[in-house]
């Protein structure tokens, strides 16, 4: 079967119940792992799947055993986002590193959009899989009850949107708000007065979280210190160039994402303003090759997204025993030049 | 479906049947498209499975039609390299575009190296996919025998690198050889008269195709002309360093594609060389997120890498008629400052 040159057609459960001398149901049970074949039997339909080099049809063995050893990961954004995005990138590596070391295939199910979520909802349902790791959910999103609706084993990455006991699967998520304050107090510690938020896309439980932490720490601080980014490098500009028409003279932005942060920083630079000097900056996820890259170098909230990716695919892969628990995994403040 | 709060289990074929009062096996007819059922029993079998809302088990339904709506895309790279790499996700938009204008699932199997094929293969011949799409191949790569032996039609990106007539599937590839051939013949006419090579990983088709269009114009270049990259902006600076110390005059460069350019301009600008006074730079694929924001932009080979994704979709979907054609697209020299 490695051999480029092995052009012939597979060989199927028929040659192999030829090849032993026995009937097709037998073949059936001895592959599907039944133990209620006689031994010698059971040694001859061995010895010709090796023979053959027969490979089980999991499409037929799935009725059986409803085992693939396949995991399906959807990311509700469009493939172009999930490719921009290093955020993702990370979070499938820790996926795909704990798959990986149990053999179990990554199966990334990419769309165009939302319109495309009832076809991955109908791949879900047709027993290509045995469970899903589905992240960056939004509020208004149809996937979430396709996936219910598609009946397999489901972890979320990052807490769902809906009413409390609505969905039974659990989810892996940092503190969000815990970690925004801590950002934010960071700011109020360097004695700035005029503290300003960027927030991500507020349809994503993440963003509002982060802003909710914001407001804990500065309940008084007015609208005009609040702009709307969404989470990209330039939803961050546009989001700057706001605050700075509305508080020219804002001294700390809290960025609700390092993308947005370096959006952000690019603007403060254009506009001539000194960064920590003027305006000091502090970032959400400690993407390195964010973080570190942008000039000045970030003071950001940590949270371990490779981590969350891991202990995801760990949960859903505790089968039969998939916990009820959710967990929220803690941040940490990390310091360098822009705050 | 589309409600978070139906949390109840997905209906079963069993449950619709009860509710039709029919037998299981009319329901599994009706459900896979048989018209040897009576049209009295069909309507009542429909009208159940709207009201339960009922959605067929496509393991078991592929039984029968083998048909998932869904192709598997096999890059035989690490994931992390999928993701470093912005060629992988412009082949992987052109191939989504194209799927999802006919409501195929891109199905993506991500592995962490040449370990995880074998696994790949058992789940391409496990009955999930349609068909394959398979590109960036190693000279010494089993995938390709393992994906023959999988039995699913397949179309590859990129010349696969074993003897003419060993493999029957298709490929889509551009015109390697004829770009590096422009490339190189622009750099003479520029009058440059110490030009070098730097490879691409020399186990992959293109690196071997694109170092001979280089010598078809350069027949007497020596050896240490030539040095060899792997395709990374690393591997573009280790080669770049290599090329300055071997021949420190050197006043040209044809660099296997983009990201290895980029990285050799890094290093001439470390050493003081001027581009293009100094030393030309010609890159290949024009990667505009790359040739574009590098200093100077970069004079390169256009590649229409999405189209070539999106050609390989298309030959697959045409099905029962896969051609045995392979399709060489052309390459077209792009300007820019860097020679």
């Amino acid at each position: 079967m490695t051999e480029p040159s092995s052009a012939a057609p597979r060989p199927t459960l028929e040659a192999v119940a030829a090849r032993a001398g026995v009937s097709r149901a037998t073949v059936s049970r001895v592959v599907n792992g039944d133990v209620g074949v006689r031994e010698v039997l059971a040694e001859k339909v061995r010895q010709a799947v090796a023979e053959l080099g027969y490979v089980p049809n999991r499409a037929a063995r799935s009725l059986v055993t409803r085992r693939h050893d396949a995991v399906a990961v959807v990311i509700a954004e469009p493939e172009t986002r999930v490719f921009a995005d290093p955020f993702f990138a990370l979070q499938l590596r820790g996926i795909s590193k704990e798959l990986t070391s149990r053999d179990v295939q990554l199966v990334l199910l990419l769309t165009e959009g939302r319109d495309d979520h009832e076809r991955v909802g109908r791949y879900l349902s047709g027993g290509h899989v045995d469970g899903a790791l589905v992240f960056s959910l939004h509020l208004d999103d149809p996937l979430p009850g396709i996936i219910q609706g598609a009946g397999v084993p489901t972890v979320f990455g990052g807490r769902p949107g809906w009413p409390e006991g609505t969905v039974t699967s659990p989810y892996v998520d940092c503190d969000n708000r815990g970690g925004a304050r801590e950002a934010v107090r960071h700011l109020v510690s360097l004695g700035r007065t005029r503290i300003a938020h960027i927030t991500g896309a507020l349809d994503q439980t993440s963003a509002v979280d982060r802003l909710d932490g914001f407001r804990d720490v500065l309940p008084d601080a007015g609208e005009r210190f609040v702009a709307q980014g969404d989470f990209t490098p330039a939803g961050g500009e546009r989001a700057m160039r706001e605050l700075l028409d509305r508080v020219p003279d804002v001294d700390a932005v809290f960025a609700a994402n390092d993308l947005t942060a370096s959006g952000a920083l690019r603007v403060l630079r254009e506009r001539g303003k000194r960064v920590p000097e003027d305006v000091a900056v502090v970032g959400f996820d400690d993407m390195l090759a964010v973080a570190e890259q942008v000039d000045p170098p970030l003071t950001t909230v940590r949270q371990d997204i490779e981590e969350m990716g891991r202990l995801m695919a760990r949960m859903l892969l505790a089968r039969g025993e998939l916990p009820t628990e959710s967990v929220v995994l803690p941040t940490e403040l990390v310091r360098r030049g822009s705050a």
